[in-house]
């Protein structure tokens, strides 16, 4: 299909760039020399599936001005969208494997910013051991840039870890903190901005729970990553589970930036809970499994919380907060159920 | 990911949809009760790739405004998207399995809309034996639709079919008559709109030459489908194989629509032939085998025809037309090379 696509090209003023010139000059290296993508010459990439495991696939796009600032720098929007689909990803136990990229270019994009983009994205193939293996790159009738990512990992057969999978009983183990991003994002539209702040870079750029597969694939019946908020996900679970559920929020640690905010009366305990883009994990893990998995889990220099149980009392949400129950409700922010 | 899509609900003036009821209600039902794709409720989607197969995998993206026109039918565009990748997973000799649907939204669109897309999806899931495995809904900040599909297809390992396997020698067949999808757009370029127009239904709906994989894994040493242009395609695969090519536009049949342009100085057998969005297929058969396939072919209602032939006179490209020789160049339209 003939995408329209045009590229500023740097040096001589005016020129441009056609679709298959930019494909080979900064989206054929993403393919990191893997046969199966061609050098995204091929209609289609070809994924050998070694004998024993399932492949799991997940999507997400990232629209400018919605999922990202306007104008964020091309380098932490490259980052950021592999990053969501890699916390997916992790979230059902699979181990990153490759990724199909479709960007859809406001006109006139310039290729200074493709260069740092795919630079980006580079550096990620090589942190997360993974590769791009084909997508698409067309212009759009915007100013503001689309861009969808969907992710392919392996896992072995019938070990994937579902939302559904959670039985009454099991504690509710939270990876890390949250509330950060959520920090950071109501700080930049402030218009505060600083890139020593951690509770902005923590929205700006994800740390996704990548090479904790095993811990998930031995011992969890149940998980999901932080997107929707913390309360929201953990009743994804619930609801997938056909179980009740109690968070208790005293149990959360924040990191300080969190903690000071919430200090000063400009944040809560509640959004932080409520907040999204997180990319911890919220997990359904069995009493008797506990010890061995936080052991686990601060092998890999996470900081486990136990925050809450899964109950077989219907499909009730409860939270606890400062000792007490709250009833969960429309004004607790999760807007979903 | 808190995606912030508002769909305006039919009936009630002034409700809308969040994003969950939107995908129980018109999404969920696109997975055909496929279990790995838990009614879209987990975070990835788990498929089994069955021993001694590959998995093939492309991705399109589809722009209102740029790859069909604005305001085009919702049922349109959903058969649209879905057949442009089914027509890469054709080229690769690929049987389809499922898709990954990512759809960005403008502002405020509406529940009717929804209803007509998510229905002609389903019609295209059973008539081509697919299903929805995932995907993402998000709004976007534009007046137009942005929509990406990444869909999979299953081939015996080994047998996919690439661009770069054709051999000096072989022939170049073409599965059918180009040209429409061209003639097509520029009748509705022109303000002429007419769902009786063949050449307009077959820009608008590609019918992509799903249903004969067995012959391009059996038969087959190279393939591309026609989305750039029929010439252009034809020169990815000699480009990728390392050949030269002579393409004979007098052996090209059109259709009558077309024929009766190219009469009137409406068209040309150029623009047939360097117009994109044909959806055939290009194919590289060695001359020994050239038999068994056309007979396949025409058993499978297909009328192919045979228009050129890979040399290895380095990557010399030429066209004959009016049975001369033309040496091919900008001015044929293949811009790409």
């Amino acid at each position: 299909m003939v995408t329209g696509l045009y590229i500023m090209a740097g040096g001589d003023k005016g020129a441009h760039m056609d679709e298959f010139s930019v494909i080979e000059k900064y989206f054929a290296p993403l393919t990191m020399g893997q046969s199966g993508a061609a050098g995204l010459k091929d209609d289609g990439a070809v994924i050998a599936i070694p004998e024993g495991f399932e492949l799991v696939v997940t999507s997400d796009t990232l629209n400018e001005g919605v999922h990202f600032m306007i104008g964020e720098a091309p380098a932490m929007i490259a980052r950021k969208a592999l990053r969501v689909n890699l916390s997916d990803l992790a979230s059902m136990g699979a181990k990153p494997l490759c990724y199909q990229l479709n960007i859809a270019f406001p006109d006139m994009a310039e290729e200074a910013w493709l260069e740092a983009f795919c630079g980006a994205l580079l550096e990620e193939n090589e942190m997360f051991g993974i590769y791009c293996s084909g997508g698409d790159t067309t212009s759009i009738k915007s100013d503001y840039l689309s861009l969808s990512i969907t992710a392919f990992g392996l896992v072995p057969c019938g070990k994937a870890v579902r939302r559904g999978g959670a039985k009454a009983g099991d504690l509710l183990v939270l990876t890390g903190a949250v509330g950060d991003a959520a920090l950071g994002l109501k700080l930049l539209l402030e218009g505060i901005d600083s890139a020593n702040n951690l509770a902005i870079m923590r929205y700006r750029l994800p740390d996704p729970r990548v090479g904790i597969e095993r811990i998930l694939q031995k011992y969890v019946n149940a998980a999901a990553d932080v997107s929707d908020g913390m309360i929201a996900d953990s009743m994804h679970i619930a609801r997938a589970s056909g179980l009740g559920l109690e968070i208790d929020l005293d149990k959360l640690v924040f990191s300080k930036d969190v903690e000071k905010a919430i200090e000063n009366g400009d944040f809560s305990r509640e959004k932080a809970a409520t907040g999204g883009d997180d990319y911890e994990l919220v997990l359904a893990i069995s009493e008797g499994k506990l010890g061995e998995v936080l052991t686990e889990m601060r092998n890999n220099n996470l900081n486990p919380l136990v925050i809450g149980k899964f109950t077989d009392n219907g499909l009730s949400f409860s939270v606890i907060e400062d000792g007490k129950y709250r009833k969960a409700g429309k004004g607790v922010g999760w807007k979903h159920f």
